[in-house]
């Protein structure tokens, strides 16, 4: 049948190609529905020729071939290409063929109708249609851009403080050349690199910051936090490695020791002329420290501590810079004095000598290869009959005397316990701080990703970008939004902890709580945030030069270590339990539980939030609507918590076994508090914001808000917090939102201040 | 006031040392608090002497110091010791005081009262404190073990059905020393062994299962996907070799190509005598197929085809065995023949000579390191003037003569191009198996450790397990249940790819739709999976050795290749809105919809599921229940979405920007399908399972829906499905599922039936 395809026979029957074309490419017609179109045609045309070619080119049981199927669209191009006026962009298949036709020979009435039949039993929106079948090729497209709504850098300075001046000193030292990341290192190689960078560091007083001034130091613990936290913009086992050094292991002389440790000790630390390590850690015990099996024993005869590992599995484990460079190790023991046992203590023990051999009595594994961080040489110490002398115990809270006499000014074992291990909170703070820093690296990248990639669009026109998707701003926005939240509240816990630092009266307790709970928000958050970029930019996010490769890998530990995330969160639910009495922990739980369930029994119902009557915007993009839910959640899980704990307690469980059982609610609990912790920094810092960015940060308030309720709306609803209306406008307002903050979200991920260099992320640019 | 601690002293004080111990050690107690202990203790005692000593010993001004309680204690031991019998363990600090105080003198009735009184004052626990006082150390614990609920070995073998034959193969060659995982190689060395292997598979006759047996295969479709799944158990770079050469590679000429390209390519390709690539993917367009702009032209002076890459962004990229081994590709190209334009076909490029260099008109980069999959040489390929014969031309689904004349047996062109893209369905369904397996990997190795690794416990006793939390079970567990539903789905999935194989008149849309959704449901969940089970074996996870450094880094691609996952779960969608019409794509987008949204137009609230009047146990875990729940969410998604689209259609929107506005609908709808169809596939599963493991399958269908559905508890509530009431008490009976199959997590994992050789787990040993 190709003869009906020759150029004559088509000019003939022009009006009606688009349709004919259309019936045919789209390929998916039945014959019964292209039986309908050939119906409509029947008409459509006095000519007798003309009518027969209609029904040829229309017969089901002889469809054109893929060759005339070319042939009639290069037609239809031709003919719109002689048709003198540009077409219009709103012309259906009908009116497109009309104007054809017009080109050739008019149209008369008749073919007109037949035209609207046949568009009309093909059943495809025509204008639609008509587009697409003019479409040749795309335009090219101009790169996404928005004007910010506010000034930029006066928000990338306030988001700088404070000890904004630290921040861009440690931004300057990233950027020079010498600090560019390797590419593919060995193991060895990248250790030795790790450690070359930290001795720059420390070269650069980075180190030392916090340390007292006639130490070496700068008594800054601020700035100290200031240059950890822009340290994770660049090579996260430089961070950690930091960590350990200046952090770890200085912190631990500087708070568990007394000041001939410090002299002695801190200017060799902030030097890396001693290499250290934080020994708690053992195979068989991570969280549970209380628990740690490696011992010393006071030797009177010789004025010394005998430090012994009993078994394999009381081998300090995981231990950063003990594989390779480690001299000193703050070891944690439990120690024995005269045949009484002290509980855990911090002792300082020389591991290897200067040219880096181990010492007599001193085992050293190497951990390997791992997952991720292998610029950090982590392993395992194993002691046996190790002595040390009786003043590297770092005695700050317990001292024992030449005649082996213990004193303590905190009596209570379990106190003195915790307020040892309370020396681990500024690990926590910053580790936070540096996993909300991975999440704002990846969003630096993926945000930019999202407005210059573009893929699919319609017929004619330059594809979308991927942030024109809706699905792509609900993985990427709300998780900018949480970044923000994030960034606010670990500023103010990391002002509390500076502040605790310096004021040993401070309730320790809460801001314990507060870190641990920041700490499982922002390592989750970061975890997450890190996943969702690196597959919010495909393929590309996979090659290890845009570095989501090396953010998954080494931020991946930062939920386990500095406590592992889920008992950090049981800690603060018992926390908030105590509150009520203030006397709370592991030996009279039962009391502060009791007591807890006593003040509540029966106070539930009083504390539903008034349900607002109108749940248009305004409503719940204020403060008020979203802080009542978050509260009235956190209230409400606190002291059902309370009683089911009563409950289990009265039945006879003892407290493990009850905690146990709850163990859900105690979690659930943890995070609700944590997002009104966060919720409430977020608004207080806002305040605080240049005028000019409030608007939009009062956008992002909102986003972060009304998403995480929209997350939990599950419970909401259970407890007829939330009306199924308003769960739903919920919804939609999310959805608002993403549309209103798309164009600002490269500013507001500019703020952040992370240097090109350091994305190192040819997709983002 | 050390002589208050005298052994003479401590004796006269007998019964009341538990008491004032716990009231010091305590640490937490206000001077108040002790006040009141000691106001409770002062008529305790007739003589003056020991009523000093008790006022001495309670005073809040003067605590004793931390040795003077270590002495207490040791005090309290010795007396415990002393007394005949073995102290009952419900004892309370009273009665604990009582026992030991007969063991020296007996203890007066006015000595008993006071006791009494100063337990009430102190607050506490009794019995909990004594236990806790008398606990020294831990006893050693067994290690957890259960009975399985069914015969193991008879479950195993139903899950390795079909094909379990070849899966006991593919086993037995992946523990062979050969197959060992390197340690710690190079990029290069990885690339390498990773080559080995992969001819060693061939040589094994692997490769070729699904090729025509007079083309050195099997014809054995199934076999080949089940020996792809089984190479999931061990290295992931190896598995996505295997699946490059033979699976897209092979295929394509196999599927796209017809019998003299079967006879001259297929046996050389099954032997990796002729090693390939699958050029589909270009840097600019991976998702949107249909707008690549690799160019074909065919040149009848020559009988040849060029190919040319038109600019950088149109470069074949992440392009598997490209970098290094690939000698000929079969390569995606824009089909130019005679000046008119046919769209996407698949030519046979030749890039490589036997000797390894890039042929002329080729360039070859390598992609360099990623995050994963290193053992797999991704580069990017461009063609410049690259001449190949027409009978290079894959030609099943289209022709060209010599003359230039084009022909196919789909003359739509739209048609055309799905049916060939059609061919990628059967990667989609190994990668969404191999996905799951990643899940079992992880799952297999964190199940143990959660039975093996303990911390925390209450005193005295050994430790729990970690598996003991409830918040490790609601980690693993619903993680556990999910991987069997998606094995149950995935293996009916793959049964009607084999089909559809075999028989040109199958539905390929229904299937291709439902591989899409499944692929994107187990690569998400395995994601998950693996990253739960890392953060669920802690530090350890992290450890090379492990084995969740390899599976996360590798497994990570898996929800972008083969089909981004949001972009798949679009395709879901549309599908489902089309079958109200089966005859629906991007053509007609909007008469699909309108005639949706017509059919169900007003009908949405018939649909509303009972709710059953009762939410015990049994009506939760039956299939009626949670198979309407799924349904009734499926049909409304669908049916609101159909409305949301004509609405805007007759507004005015073009359908792909009706489409974006609506973006969130259509995923939560395919995702809605995907768990519907995931239930079903289960429960049909169980039906053939062996009679003794059903009841235990049917727990973990239980699991599964329930655990789903409480996730998506918030959309049950918005809509009026489920009541608040009821959706508490699917909370509470995951939780109970939980405890019941916490027992057979273990057994359930084994009949999985990964070597421990390829686990290469320490800690799960």
């Amino acid at each position: 049948m190709s003869e009906i395809a020759s150029k004559a026979s088509l000019e003939s029957v022009a009006p009606f190609l688009p349709l004919i074309y259309v019936a045919w490419a789209d390929g998916e017609l039945a014959a019964d529905e292209i039986g309908a179109v050939r119906e409509a045609a029947s008409t459509a045309s006095g000519d007798p020729s003309v009518q027969l070619l209609l029904q040829r080119w229309l017969d089901p049981r002889q469809p054109p071939s893929a060759f005339e199927l070319a042939l009639l669209l290069d037609g239809i191009e031709e003919a719109v290409a002689r048709s003198a006026t540009d077409l219009d962009q709103r012309l259906d298949l009908a009116a497109l063929g009309l104007a054809m036709a017009e080109s050739v020979d008019g149209v008369s009435s008749v073919e007109r109708d037949a035209l609207m039949r046949m568009q009309e039993a093909l059943g495809v929106d025509g204008t639609e249609a008509a587009r697409q079948l003019l479409a040749s090729g795309r335009p090219g497209a101009e790169r996404y851009s928005s004007e910010p709504a506010f000034d930029h850098e006066g928000l990338a300075d306030f988001l700088d403080q404070p000890e904004a001046a630290t921040r861009q000193r440690v931004r300057d030292v990233l950027k020079r050349p010498a600090f560019r990341y390797l590419d593919e290192p060995t193991r060895a190689e990248y250790r030795d690199q790790t450690y070359v960078w930290l001795k720059l560091l420390g070269e650069e007083g980075f180190g030392s910051l916090s340390y007292p001034e006639d130490c070496g130091g700068a008594g800054d613990t601020a700035a100290f936090m200031a240059a950890f936290e822009t340290l994770a913009m660049g090579d996260l086992s430089l961070l950690i490695k930091f960590g350990v050094q200046f952090g770890l292991f200085g912190s631990s002389i500087h708070q568990l020791g007394t000041e001939r440790h410090h002299r002695e000790y801190l200017p060799k630390t902030g030097t890396v002329e001693l290499p250290g390590c934080f020994a708690m850690t053992e195979t068989g015990h991570g969280s549970n420290v209380a628990d740690i099996e490696t011992r010393a024993t006071f030797k009177p005869e010789s004025d010394s501590f005998v430090v012994d590992t009993p078994h394999q599995g009381a081998m300090k484990n995981y231990i950063g810079n003990a594989a390779c460079h480690g001299q000193m190790a703050t070891v944690f023991v439990q120690l024995e004095v005269a045949g009484h046992e002290f509980g855990v203590h911090a002792i300082l023990v020389p591991i290897r000598d200067q040219d880096g051999r181990p010492l007599p009595g001193v085992s050293i594994e190497d951990d390997g290869a791992k997952l991720g961080l292998n610029g950090v040489d982590n392993g395992r110490l194993a002691f046996s009959g190790v002595e040390v002398p009786r003043a590297n115990l770092l005695d700050r809270f317990a001292q024992v005397s030449a005649e082996g006499e213990y004193t303590s000014p905190i009596s209570s074992p379990s106190a003195r316990f915790f307020t040892m291990l309370g020396t681990l909170v500024g690990g926590r703070v910053s580790v936070a701080a540096s996993s909300n820093m991975a999440a704002k690296s990846a969003l630096s990248i993926a945000v930019r990703y999202a407005n210059r990639r573009r893929q699919f669009g319609p017929p004619g026109e330059s594809e979308f970008t991927l942030f024109d998707y809706l699905s792509h701003q609900e993985r990427l926005l709300p998780r900018l939004a949480k970044t923000y939240a994030a960034h606010f509240a670990l500023r103010d816990l990391g002002r509390a902890y500076v502040v605790s630092m310096a004021d040993d009266t401070s309730d320790r307790r809460e801001l314990e709580s507060r870190a641990a709970a920041l700490k499982a928000f922002a390592t989750w958050h970061g975890t997450d945030t890190v996943q969702a970029c690196r597959e919010a930019c495909g393929g590309q996010g996979y090659l290890e030069e845009n570095r989501f490769a090396a953010l998954k890998a080494d931020s991946d530990i930062f939920t386990t270590f500095e406590g592992d995330n889920t008992v950090l969160l049981q800690l603060v639910a018992k926390g908030l339990l105590s509150e009520y009495q203030k006397q709370f922990h592991n030996m009279n739980f039962g009391r502060a539980v009791r007591y807890a369930a006593t003040r509540v029994s029966g106070k539930l119902k009083e504390l539903a939030p008034s349900l607002p009557r109108s749940v248009d915007a305004s409503v719940l993009r204020s403060r008020e609507f979203e802080a009542d839910l978050f509260e009235y959640r956190e209230e409400h899980l606190l002291e059902s918590l309370a009683l089911r704990l009563k409950n289990r307690i009265d039945r006879g469980l003892d407290s493990s076994r009850a905690i146990l059982d709850v163990q859900d609610h105690m979690i659930e609990l943890a995070l609700a508090h944590t997002d009104r912790v966060v919720f409430e920094s977020f608004c207080s810092a806002i305040d605080d914001a240049p005028e000019d960015a409030r608007s939009t940060l009062e956008l992002v308030r909102a986003l972060f808000a009304l998403s995480t309720l929209e997350q939990g709306r599950g419970w909401f609803l259970e407890h007829g917090a939330l009306e199924p209306r308003a769960s739903k406008a919920i919804r939609k307002e999310v959805n608002r939102l993403l549309g209103e903050l798309r164009p600002q979200a490269e500013h507001l991920v500019a703020a952040w201040g992370i240097p090109e260099e350091l994305l190192a992320a040819p997709i983002a640019n």
